[in-house]
């Protein structure tokens, strides 16, 4: 199974009046999460819409269990966890890189739809690919 | 039982390439929606914080049904669908005003902790008020 | 000289780790700023892009000059401080709404392109319109 | 004189419905800028805040000249271009990697304070590297 690895840095503009990382900021970096997940796989996401389709998202969970903070060097594992003939669902795993601590953990579900919004299957050619990135090693 | 409802119009940098607003936008508008119920409650959030105390956010989950676009009013209902002695849920249903349509629902789950991140109960006064809210009419 | 006003509270996810708004958060609410505007002037930015134009931004600029905190009520002051053929430049004033207090000041300059990139004079009703809202009063 | 540079791909939230990323993202990116020039002088600006001080921003502005979309790779060049006792400026430059396209420019003009927001002289040690920085070479 492929589970694909990003960091960067903790942003200033990412944090709030509490002093750490404001929880919307993580369903942003799922996000990105995914998108590096897409171009590791080899099919990035801009070329899945430039073929007139979307993973539109249809729901999004985020546990959060330690705050992250500015500065702080973040990674964003990535995985898909169900792939269906029209849609996946990706799993997120959000650590700090200078001790491995687990920040965040969650999931997004999406529908594959065209650009007039109706839900499709998703184009053989990715769901080869994605079915290579979610199948287990045996 | 408190049912708060705050609209606003969507905002051009709430949007995205789709044309569409962003799903981590509803999750802002959660936080809106339940800093509006604190203020209807006349516990506004501000209060809290000031009194030494974080409502932190522990998970937050969001189903996307119909998206909303630029310019759109939208109105955010929020109520506590648990209340605990150290902690609560919040609920939310996002409509598009113009029709009431059903955009998103989700719910945060948030811990009460001190200024040094310290579990703690939540301050009675509060309590007390967060209990009338939660009441279900007989 | 049309002067509009638009009032909102201070989101919790505006702020930062400095406790107050963070400055790209001005630059959001300056653009709400206009987008109020022309509601006002009975012609929404929406439906100006219906028509098929964009008033892309080409230059931002904000001073500020004392920070808003979360739950305040800020109000923003939006007029049209220069018109041409082919853009426009809109001025901005936040104030604290309790007190009047200046927050920021700022302007953005707009070209008006239509869809595929090209600049493009502003559609005559809609500049008429905008001539109206810029004229000083004799 | 010290330009660092650091890059990195556009996120899908930092996109609007016009297909390009909103205006105000760059500004979040000259923040990126800045901190990483921090960090490069080898004085990351978390440090400064725990001595106790901070660079509060007092004015910023950006000029727009190409947009940048989803999924480019971006570098923010930064440099300073002003350095007074009590505080400083800051300049960027956004380029597209792939062939180094301008598509933005702007600056960033701070204040040194302390936490109880007094303006304060920049503490010395720092202000010896950031004229290191900031020097001409001859």
């Amino acid at each position: 199974m492929l589970v694909t690895s990003t960091s960067f840095r903790v942003r200033y503009a990412e944090t709030d009046a509490m002093g750490i990382v404001h929880h919307s900021s993580y369903i942003v970096w799922f996000e990105e999460g995914r998108s590096h997940y897409m171009r590791e796989l080899g099919f990035p996401y801009s070329r899945v819409e430039r073929m007139g389709y979307y993973f539109t998202v249809v729901e999004v969970q985020a546990r959060y269990i330690v705050p992250a903070r500015y500065d702080e060097e973040v990674a964003v594992e990535t995985w898909i966890s169900e792939l269906k003939s029209r849609g996946l669902t990706f799993s997120y795993r959000v650590r700090r890189v200078a001790d491995g601590t687990v920040l965040t953990e969650g999931y997004s579900r999406h529908v594959c739809i065209t650009r007039d919004g109706k839900i499709a299957r998703i184009p053989k050619e990715l769901r080869q690919l994605l079915l290579t990135g979610t199948a287990s090693e045996g």
